[in-house]
This record gives structure tokens, C-alpha cells and sequence, in this order.
């Protein structure tokens, strides 16, 4: 019996993983992420995968089953969950802690059954699958990966991992699991292909530590750390730090307040209950006493940081003296936000260390050794990169082949790829509509490529608006046509010409008895485009609008 | 007697540099570069300083003088020529060959006498000032720092530079003279920013070709690579290992082949007279036996790497085997249209070089030590960072501290900034309106921050046209509102809704005697914007249209 394997998101892309495996008339669903808006996408929020392929096959549907608590990984279950039900989500302790409220305000917190995933046990049956959990060390607490069991078929699918041997939390990659498992025979592992360009390895998470151990004690004025809200080894590291010199902590930034309660409770953030503090007692400490931790590493506009920076934040501001850690690294297309913020902080007298200028930051993604590593552990039948740009993918599979896996059963699949397994191996056998679904607001996929090229045209050179008045029957038009322009960087006699051009093409129009507004609208559209080219060389977006009275 | 010195741009930001140095009723100018739009510029196609502050004192303006034939340092100046006198243009020789094209383009090739600078010669007389011109190694070749006397008070302006020891074209940076002018004496060093913040050294230009010598020889199938239309050095480089390894140089993008064509005619390229190919004769070639260099080296739209990438040139494509060779770094903003082009190339089967994974590019602008290094052989009284963001600025402020400049003679100014030299020292005794000049199509200036603003209100969310008759003193709306909408993601309901509301909100405007045109506008753009809001929670531009008939 075959296996069905069909990535929905995340191939071809940083973003919005998704993977449909399907055997035997059932389907799990590994990780429902989301991808972050790029440029192109005017005005939109969050960028979903498109589950139409799922909302046709809805009742097959056993479980949900999530490596971690990442945004690109967790991020869309709400929305699936409004569309197709799923009965089960299957994670490991602090990934549930975190989705929980997210489920809540989607008003989905008793619509499916929570399962916690246990990497110390063996495996689970679900439906016609075995799932069995393996701890791996990324950049949030908790991560597995998954390997999956069905009709004798074997699939490692490594979730986002690195190799770290010196983790914070002393829960390293499960190397010995890894290799136990490769022993049994894997048939085709989907591997993380991130950091796969990268040559080396990626440094471990505490040399993050380090450098803050070096940085902090010898700062007279406050520190703040700026990290992603789920990096709770960050948090560690730093309040440890913190603590040690002395230092109390406040959180600002209401995602990193709640994931930091959130892994407090569940024991995966340890400190001593005098450490934090809130806000408006940070006005009783010296500089010197105090650190902040807050979101706000990649430039968000309404983040805490980037509020601290332009002088809006109601707590906290900084002075000279302060010195800001920025412990992430930008996410691609991030660079000029990030940069306007350090220039801000930088201007108001704050030091600021950034991943360009010192060892703050590592990526929690592992390297070309790393990855060569775990082929060697898994020793796998075919290798399928997943969880990256073409690039990363292309590079995962040299890897792939170096680790000498044959070049006939490494597969650079795309999303809507259908992959099917069998004893053979894996091929390439179908190919689905895929896509992307955008949140805008409430609306979620109402926003389609249209709207978004209508915004795009405006947002180049504005729009132009003629409003033109006949009469019934092609009667002569009546008074001038008006202009209304926006975005446009109009001059008036410009305005005057476009005024008399369109009042000529209305009357040419209605003496050669062209009387029907769908024509008369094309003419205006045409000739006044034409006209604007020549005098501006721009192409606003020309709306004629034609009231018959 | 004071000297005044007046940055138009360039200080807090990377582009458009443009120092005004006035004394005795008489101006120098030193550079007059342009800035690339970002992202919020939409559809801006050039930044310009704003040069109000030079159009004021036309008349006093005796020439202008260029350190380099980079865009941020030159591109400018045909708009600044547009709109005041300038009698003379200073600059080297490839400096001078680089600009010409771009006066003649401008219908300005006669308008200014072209003077050329000349390092190896002493100091020349430029109205009040003498001015002098001492050897950089940079990114581009014939670049100089400039060293500025008035009034017996001794500016040096060192221009974009690094400490190449080992440069392509053998002129290094002139350390000796650096030393000579040190030891007349410097009352004011305004430097190079860029690279402040980054430790160590920026490697040699030479380490590129090393690199190019590494991987071009290995390789079977054709090579592309990518850089800067004017890193000379680098095609120099390129074109060096293209002729040992018997490979034809094709040339592709317009702007690559006319910089060549000058670099060469003017000797700063050097190359056998078989070298370089036309497109056309790539096909007479094996893969082996062509290299093709081309601009695109930051993912730009029509440039000629984009279009391989995007399998749309006429002449090239990329197949499995060829190698593609980023040798450039992407500028902030342009890493997502950078990746785009990787990924692009890669799926073409290319191999992509680029500079995160192989050491195929160098930055033009020297590191901390270099900095400290030009400090300690200038020992500058006074010292003002030029040419960068504030973060940059800052940190070569910390670097002047550093190498024994006092504190109180560092000045950190920005645009506008007027800043007074005298020979108790530099302060900033004035501020001058600056800004930006936008180049949009043909317009220059037309599109301010108002057209911006509504560009990106109608970018975010669309815009809703609302078109309404009412008779003439306040009769009943004749038919139903008409509705327009452009990129608002918008369903039929609630457009009926919306058109409903609009009829509702005119009625009742009416009942109350409300009939001016204004007064009605606001009430419907008000009420409809509240009702999308409530249903959407998007805020498209409203714009309501009163036909009175």
C-alpha cells in the first residue's frame, strides 16, 4: 500500500508548512503554519496555505500532529479548524501550552482533542498510522521531529532542527533515537533544509549566553533584550544573566508576557519569583538594576521595541548609558525596519548590539554539517527537502546525494506535489492546486490576486477619477467633467488639459452616436491613459465614471 | 574667517551625499548624489536631496566637486544643473568619462566646463578655496579623498574609501599623502561612516579574483557573473580569468556595457581585443567557452540577470551546469528580489555563488581599522562622521573618541545641520530645511508626501468610490448609489449593504435640510467608512461623488 504525501505550503518558500500524508483513505496533517506578508502583499495580515485540497477530503482527517510551536508551523490550525474538522492535534507539552490560547481566541478551544506528544514513549497509533515522537533542539523549547508508520512504510519528517550538543535546557537533538530509528529502516525522510547553503555547523544556542555574560556585567545602564517571544531559551539565558548581576526583569511586549507565563507555569522558564517585575516599577530602580526583555527583533511597527525607539512606549524609554541587545537576526525583507530602529535607539544615546557587530545571535536552524550529520544517522532510502526556498532545497539535496543517497531518490518536490511512497521509493505522481489564502482584517481569502494588483497600480502612481454627466439618449453632456486624484502628484494645468481632453472625447463620442457608457468609459480610459503618459510617464490607475441623468 | 558646512544628505542615511562648504560669499559642493526609493516611496523612482538651500545662493556657487562616479555621489547633479549654475565640475578622469553620458542625457553636456582632477598634481585654485585631490582605493576605480583649505582653515573629506593594500588596478589609498596632509594639519575631518560598525578589516578587492580563480576554472558549464556596472575592478577581474581559462566575454545590460566601454577606451580595463563577444555569437559557443557578465546583482526588475532569471532575455538562459556568480552584496531592502533571482536561477539548474556562501564579493567601504587607521594618520583636530545611518555615524564617532579626538570637537550633525568651522573649532550653529526631491516619471518634485500618503492608504486597503445624484436644491437622490472598488476584497452583501447605507445616509442628510455638496461627502465618507470597518476591519480611502442634477 502506498503513501500519499502532499506539501501544501512551505517548499519553495520560508513560510506556511504544511504537509498532507494520506494512506489507505485516512490523512494526519504534520505542522499548519503560517507565512508572514511580503511587500507584493499590500495590506494584508497573514498569509495562509490554501486547504482546498483538505476541505475536499475533510472526513479523512485523523489528527493534526505539530513539531513545534513556531508561527510557520502552528499558525494556520485555527483557520483549518474553522473550515474542516479535525478531531485530534497531537504536540508536545509547552507546543500545546502555547496553541491553547490561541485556539481560545479563535473560540476553538474545546473543538478538537489536545494530545500531548511524549518523545519518551514509543509510539501512538493513530488511525492507520504510527507516530512516534523524537526530541530535537531548535529555537523553541519542546520540538520533534515525527516519524510516521504506514502499511509498512517508514518517513522521518525532522521538523526545524539544529544539532545542538550544549542546549539550554540539556535536551539535545536525540541523536541515539535518530540513529535507532535509521536502523530500522527509513524509507524517505523529509528534512529540514533552512541553514542547508550554510557550510559548517550553527553555533550552539548558549554561545548566545556567553556573549551576554560577557556584555551585560559591565553595563552601568539598563539593558534590554529584544528576541522572538517563543525563544524562551533566550529568556532563560538572559534572565539567568539578570539574576546574577543583579538585575531585575520586566517584560514588555504582550506576546513575550504570555509565552513567558505560559512557560513558566509549565516548568520550561525557571527563576526566582523576586525576578520580574512590572512595568511601572521599573521608575524605582536604578539603570543599573534593571533589564527588559521585549519583543520587537525584526522592527514591527507596533512592537515594544520599536515603540521604545520612537519615544511611544508608555514604561520604558532609553537613554545614554542603555545598551539594547537585539538577539534575533532579521527575517528576509525585515532589513530596513530593523535597521530604522537601531538608528532610533541609536539617536536617543543607547549602544546597540546587533548579530552584524557581536556573537548575540544563533540561528536555530542546523547547518550543511549538521544536515549531512543526521543523513548519516537516518541513513535514508530517498530524501525529500522540505521547509525552504528552492535554493535551500536545491542545496539539501546536494547534500543528499554527497551523503550518498542516489541521485534517483532525492525528490525537489513543490507544494501541490503529490509524492507517492511505495516499496520503490518515492515519485513525483500528481500535481494539486495549491496556493496561498490571505488574511486582510476579518476577511480570510476574500482578498485575491486581483484585489492585490488593483492595490499595487494605485500604490504606483494613484488613481484618477473622471466623473461625467450625459443625458439620456446620448444627449449632450452636461457641464465640465470633474477630476478627483489621489496619489497621483497632479498639477493644475496638468488637471485643466486632462478637464478639457475628457469633455472633447465625451462630445466626439456622442456625435459619432456612441452613446453606451461601457464605450464611452473605454474611450475616456484611453485617451486620458495616453495623455497622462505623455505628459508624466505614469500609468494611474483612471476610473471614469459616467452618470446618465 | 569661518567656514560653513552644510550636509544636504547623506548623514543619517546611505545615499544622496551632497556637502555644501561656503565661505566668503562662495560655495563648493562636494558630491551631488541620488538615493534609491524604499519600499514606502511607492512608485518614486529617484530620491533627490532637496536643494532649496543651493537654489537660495545660485550665485555663489563656484563649482562642484566629486569624489566618485557612484550613483549616491553623482547622480544628482544633471537635476541640480536643471535648476542652478554650476560653472565648474572637478573630478578624475574615469570620474569625468562615467559622467559625461549622463550630462549629454540631460541636454546638459555643455552646460558646465568638466575639470579634471588630477592626484598626483599639487592643490588648485577654485575661487576662495584651493582644493586638492589625494588617491582611495574604493569600489570604483579613480576614486579621491579631497582636501579642502579656506580662510587658512584645512577640511579634509575623505570620500567612500577603503585601505586596499593590494588594489586591482595598483593605485592604493594614498596613505602618504594622508600622512602629509596630517601633518600640515587638519582642522576638520569629515569621514566615511559605512563601515564603522564592523570590526577588523574589509578584505582586498584581490581577494574577489581569488575567489574567481577558484571556482571559474572547475567549471563545464557557462559562468554569469553579477556585479555593480561600476566595479571595473571587478570586471577587470572576471575578464583576467575568463582569457586564462579560454572563455569569451559577453557583456549583458546597458549599462554594464556602456561603463565598459568607457573603462576600457579610457584604460582602466584591460583586456586582449578578442575577448568580449556580442550576444548574438553565445550560440557559435561551447558552455565551456563563455563567461557573461551582467548587472542585477540586486534582483532589479528589468535588469539583465532578472531577466535570465526569469527566462526572458533574448540572447540568455541558464541550464544545469552553468554557474551563476553573485559578486555583490544586496543593499538593504533588496534581499527578497535577490532571493527571488536565486531561486529563479537555481531552478533553471544553475549553481548560484553568492556572497552569504562563498566569498565572491568585498565591501568598498573600509572597516573600524581602517577608520582608526585614517585617523591616526590624519590626526584630525576635529572630526564630523559623514556618508551613513545614525547607528554608523555613532559608531565612527566612537572610533574618533578612540584615536584621541576630543569629545567636544566631534560633531554629529545630520541633513541641514549647518555646521561652523573656525579656528576654535566646529559647531553646529544653524539648521536649514532639508528633505527629499522625488523623481517620479518625468515629474521632479510633483509627487510629495501627500500623493505618498494617499498611495499607501489605497496600497493598504483599496478604495471605494461612491457615486450619488441629487437633484438640485436638495431633491431626492435619483436610483440607488453607484459603488465602485478597487482592491478592497470585496463580496456582493456587503456592497448591497454599503450601497443601501449610502441611499440611507443621503435620505436622511436630505430630510435634514443637509444639501451642500461638502457637507453631504463627509457624511457618507464617514458612515461607509464605519460600516466596512465593523465588517471588515479595513479602512479603504472613501471617496464620494455628488453629481447634482
Amino acid at each position: 500500500m502506498a503513501l500519499r504525501i502532499t506539501p501544501l505550503g512551505g517548499l519553495g518558500e520560508v513560510g506556511k508548512n504544511l504537509m498532507v500524508y494520506e494512506t489507505d483513505g485516512e490523512i494526519v496533517v504534520v505542522d499548519a503554519g503560517l507565512a508572514f506578508p511580503r511587500d507584493e502583499h499590500l495590506g494584508v495580515d497573514l498569509v495562509l496555505p490554501d486547504i482546498a485540497y483538505l476541505r475536499d477530503r475533510a472526513d479523512r482527517i485523523r489528527a493534526v500532529l505539530l513539531t513545534h510551536a513556531h508561527e510557520d508551523h502552528v499558525g494556520a490550525l485555527p483557520y483549518l479548524m474553522r473550515e474542516v474538522n479535525v478531531p485530534e492535534v497531537w504536540a508536545t507539552r509547552l507546543t500545546l501550552g502555547l496553541l491553547q490560547p490561541k485556539l481560545d481566541e479563535h473560540g476553538l478551544g474545546q473543538a478538537t482533542e489536545l494530545r500531548e506528544a511524549r518523545p519518551e514513549d514509543g509510539a501512538v497509533e493513530i488511525g492507520s498510522f504510527r507516530a512516534e515522537f523524537i526530541r530535537m533542539a531548535h529555537s523553541v523549547p519542546d520540538t520533534v521531529a515525527i516519524a510516521l508508520e504506514a502499511g509498512g512504510l517508514r518517513v522521518l519528517h525532522t521538523g526545524d532542527y539544529k544539532l545542538d550538543h550544549t542546549p539550554v535546557d540539556g535536551l539535545r537533538t536525540d541523536v541515539g533515537r535518530l540513529a535507532e530509528i535509521g536502523n530500522r529502516g527509513v524509507d524517505l525522510m523529509l528534512g529540514d533544509s533552512t541553514n542547508a547553503e550554510r557550510p559548517g555547523f550553527t553555533g550552539s544556542e548558549r554561545l548566545v549566553g556567553e556573549a551576554f555574560r560577557q556584555i551585560i556585567p559591565t553595563r552601568q545602564g539598563r539593558v534590554l533584550v529584544a528576541s522572538f517571544a517563543s525563544n524562551v531559551h533566550r529568556m532563560q539565558q538572559a534572565v539567568d544573566v539578570a539574576v546574577e548581576t543583579g538585575r531585575k526583569v520586566c517584560i514588555i511586549g504582550r506576546s513575550m508576557r504570555k509565552n513567558l507565563n505560559i512557560a513558566r507555569n509549565l516548568g520550561y522558564l525557571e527563576a526566582p519569583d523576586d525576578t520580574f517585575i512590572r512595568p511601572p516599577e521599573l521608575e524605582e530602580l536604578a539603570p543599573s538594576e534593571a533589564m527588559i526583555l521585549c519583543t520587537g527583533s525584526q522592527g514591527e511597527p507596533m512592537s515594544a521595541l520599536t515603540r521604545v525607539a520612537y519615544n511611544d512606549h508608555p514604561a520604558v524609554t532609553v537613554e545614554r548609558g542603555d545598551t539594547v541587545i537585539l538577539s534575533a537576526k532579521p527575517v528576509p525583507g525585515n532589513e530596513l525596519r530593523v535597521h530604522d530602529t537601531i538608528n532610533r535607539l541609536a539617536k536617543g544615546g543607547a549602544e546597540v548590539l546587533h548579530q552584524e557587530i557581536a556573537p548575540v545571535h544563533v540561528s536555530g536552524h542546523g547547518n550543511a554539517e549538521e544536515i549531512r550529520t543526521v543523513i548519516g544517522l537516518v541513513r535514508p532510502k530517498a530524501v525529500m527537502p522540505v521547509h525552504g526556498e528552492f535554493r535551500m532545497l536545491a542545496a539539501h539535496a546536494q547534500l543528499a546525494r554527497d551523503g550518498g543517497v542516489p541521485a534517483g531518490s532525492i525528490v525537489l518536490a513543490e507544494n501541490g506535489s503529490v509524492v507517492e511512497l511505495d516499496e520503490r521509493g518515492p515519485r513525483i505522481v500528481d500535481r494539486v492546486e495549491t496556493g496561498v489564502t490571505f488574511v486582510d482584517g476579518l476577511g480570510v481569502g476574500d482578498v485575491r490576486d486581483v484585489a492585490l494588483r488593483d492595490r499595487r497600480h494605485m500604490s504606483e502612481d494613484g488613481v484618477l477619477i473622471v466623473v461625467a454627466t450625459v443625458g439620456t439618449n446620448g444627449a449632450q453632456p452636461q457641464g465640465m467633467p470633474e477630476l478627483i486624484v489621489r496619489g497621483f502628484g497632479e498639477s493644475e494645468p496638468l488637471l485643466d488639459e486632462l478637464r478639457e481632453e475628457s469633455a472633447r472625447v465625451l462630445n466626439e463620442c456622442l456625435e459619432q452616436d456612441i452613446t453606451e457608457i461601457k464605450l464611452l468609459q473605454e474611450h475616456l480610459h484611453d485617451e486620458l491613459a495616453q495623455l497622462v503618459y505623455d505628459r508624466t510617464e505614469r500609468r494611474p490607475m483612471i476610473l471614469p465614471v459616467i452618470v446618465e441623468v
